[in-house]
């Protein structure tokens, strides 16, 4: 049960959101930019930034929830994502996004962790100033999420596919629309 | 030097707010809806809420930043707001504000770091569900600032003084019209 008197039934991020829709407004208007708007990343490559930071904070609703969102936008499973997050150096994604996902790494254990030479790396692998600092701000952003789902001990299903069967609909949905309630 | 090309002489996260704007307009919201919208907390406490949390985070520009403005909401100087982050415990605050620093304190930490007991105390000495769902939020956005800010390498005057100074026109002109070029 959470530690305040939530609205029941609803998963994660969506009962404080709905207990508190003047908060909700401004976090949803900052995840449709940061995770949706015409962006030099991809949505799936900026969900998986999310995914990844979630993982790092052992944030099991967000982890499943943007997790589900990178499987429908990179059109892969759930065991494809895990291995990334468990070692993303390991994986076959490109040298760019794995500068990028160190540069989350960084961020997710504290601001002063990013050094000079984590963004050099990224840059010469062709990341541009925009994909860098939108790196940084995703991976903030999820230290966030991740801090207001758990510190608030809400519920979320342990069903991980829950999460993925949902995710076409939460695409198409987006978060500047989403209601909580839902 | 920051570590992307930010405009050059503005401090802290108004480097990254001018240079991003599209992400700076949610983010700005989110401060004015936390921080200065009608609430059970003062604005005040709100902003030792997250001067406490940056000062945790070590970010000396949102220190000192929200250090400024506590101070001239709480009439006090740079000296008391120091010994309260310093030791809250200790401080003459109520002992509802140090139950909320205490939640605050583990929000810093990581989302399960709260615990049911940090809550059931909060409430004990009068806090309401809604001061302990801002206070959560309002420590989880802080760590999202203070690492958005030093996770870009940001610049910022080390005088504390510059802080202090420009407080008052600071609050007056509140978060949603931020204007990061000035």
């Amino acid at each position: 049960m959470a530690y305040i008197d939530l609205p029941e039934g609803l998963p994660g991020i969506r009962g404080p959101m709905a207990f508190r829709p003047q908060t909700a407004k401004p976090l949803n208007l900052l995840a449709e930019v940061l995770l949706r708007d015409d962006n030099a990343l991809t949505r799936g490559e900026r969900e998986l930034i999310g995914t990844y930071v979630s993982y790092l904070n052992d944030c099991f609703f967000c982890q499943n929830a943007h997790s589900g969102l990178t499987q429908h936008y990179l059109q892969c499973d759930t065991d494809s994502i895990d291995a990334i997050v468990h070692d993303p150096e390991s994986s076959d994604l490109s040298p760019k996004m794995k500068a990028l996902l160190a540069i989350a790494a960084a961020v997710q254990k504290g601001g002063k962790h990013v050094r000079a030479d984590h963004v050099e790396r990224a840059r010469k692998e062709g990341a541009t100033d925009v994909e860098i600092h939108d790196t940084v701000l995703i991976a903030a952003a999820f230290c966030m999420f991740n801090r207001y789902v758990d510190g608030l001990g809400t519920w979320a299903p342990s069903d991980r596919m829950f999460y993925v069967k949902r995710a076409p609909a939460r695409a198409i949905e987006g978060y500047a629309n989403y209601d909580p309630n839902h």
